[in-house]
């Protein structure tokens, strides 16, 4: 994952890992040869590690904070995202509590990926309506902004989720709340959402309509500026796939198999439980079919 | 917190704390001090370290497992527990992942402790009705066992969650699923619940009513053994406070008024919200009214 503000790249890794047991081993060896890979990436100067978070058979991680804490106490500056916490499946009050102990015991190394959440089959374990997946994104983001940010009590009174004087513990290390990163790639309305918030943008830049991506992105920075932001105080970090080999014609050959292998799988999950809701034809119908036209 | 199984008795440190900043200083300090006495428990030979979760101002944890990771990275064989996880209030799947999970990263040190949670207040919180506490409770376990023990895909149609050929990962290290200690302090249901399913026991011993813990304790055994399991192959862990002092009297004097403070945090709490659901009622209660003679 690349970063970029003001002209200046930052490097890290993220973690969005789709798990094979012949290839991977043991589930506690998986693990560690993340953990110990993330070490080195912290001695070499790597900006940060991300990990997803995913709930289907060891597509990213179900528990974001649980390995960014084991990859936190075992290195010393590297920093630690979520790429990306899916806010509409979870209770707001929940991620924004387990992020701020996140942040405070990494001693303020989170940096906090958001997003929507693209796959139906999640709604469905979560017993969350795809039709309230903006809404809910929306409300959450809010919600935990105000969880981290209020001194004292605070209420919200919100279509999915109610506070009555609910006090807030801890507050994150990082003042006033550790950078967010809004995810959009193919939605416009999650860039112009992002920009008015403020918020850093997170996009993919391995989808293959790069064009539409480039909107997005435009779309990102006249939000930011509409409403007082400046576009080069902010981050825009991108996804795409990465692999070394000793020469590029070897890394090409080589690489491509994984990069084949986890569209396969992305495209059996979507698949697997196909979008009808309302809410995503209006919203250009979303980033998994964005492989819909691939091999 | 003591566990005892066939005369052995084991002892470890249950953090269910309520938080002051005047006396613990901001929350960064406030955890490393915590996770300070960790290590020291951890080389002292503690059996274990037990988190509890709230949601509630710096009572317990908001999120029990990022703490417990925290502590699994900075010891080598100290069992980590929670006291309790609250299944009502979560998505069992969510507890299921982030909690094998810890497992896995921990190399098999979790104790899972589970319970109903107590306070009304967070059950508003997480808009989760009091009356179907109980219910969660059962079917939030049971998934998370089936979570945990399931050799490939499984459906489950429960009440309030349902999952269609659902791929769990990953399988929790100890097998065939970590310890689990269910909660029974004065309702018998939970502890004739506990032993029908063969858990191991946690209840509280400093509750005023002693009498009734121990009709609890009896519960549990007899339904142990009416559903073929061996009592003396279950654990019993109990919670009391402790504090230490060159003296007896210097003990008694000065900690009587931390077991006060946290008896008078405990009534506010229950207080803020009065329980008036009809399981609570059914259920004797509860133990939030077991201080309600208490000064």
């Amino acid at each position: 994952m690349i970063t970029v503000q003001g002209g200046c790249m930052k490097f890290g890794i993220l973690y969005n890992t789709d798990y094979y047991p012949e290839a991977h081993g043991t589930a506690a060896k998986y693990y560690e040869d993340i953990l110990t890979q993330v070490e080195l990436e912290d001695a070499l100067g790597f900006d940060a590690a991300w990990f997803g978070e995913h709930h289907y058979s060891g597509y990213s991680f179900g528990s974001p904070p649980v390995i960014a804490m084991a990859a936190a106490a075992r290195t010393k500056r590297i920093r630690l995202g979520t790429g990306v916490s899916l806010i509409p499946l979870n209770h707001p009050i929940r991620l924004a509590e387990e992020y701020a102990m996140l942040d405070v015991l990494s001693g303020g190394r989170l940096e906090y990926g958001i997003g929507r959440g693209f796959l139906k089959y999640s709604h469905q374990v979560f017993g969350v309506s795809e039709d309230e997946n903006h809404a809910r994104y929306h409300e959450g983001t809010d919600i935990i902004v105000k969880a981290w940010t209020s001194n004292g009590p605070f209420s919200y009174d919100g279509k999915f989720w109610r506070l009555k004087d609910y006090t807030f513990f801890p507050k994150p290390l990082q003042q006033p709340f550790p950078p967010i990163y809004a995810s959009a790639v193919l939605t416009p309305e999650s860039a112009i959402w992002a920009g008015k918030h403020g918020f850093h943008l997170s996009c993919a830049l391995f989808v293959p309509q790069q064009a539409r991506v480039k909107t997005v992105i435009e779309h990102y920075r006249q939000s930011l500026r509409e409403n007082g932001f400046r576009p080069e105080e902010k981050e825009i970090s991108g996804v795409f796939q990465m692999y070394c080999a000793p020469t590029q014609e070897q890394a090409v050959r080589e690489g491509v198999q994984y990069a084949q292998n986890y569209f396969k799988f992305f495209g059996a999950l979507d698949a697997r439980a196909a979008h009808d809701s309302q809410d995503f034809e209006h919203h250009g119908r979303g980033i998994s079919r964005a492989f819909a036209a691939q091999p």
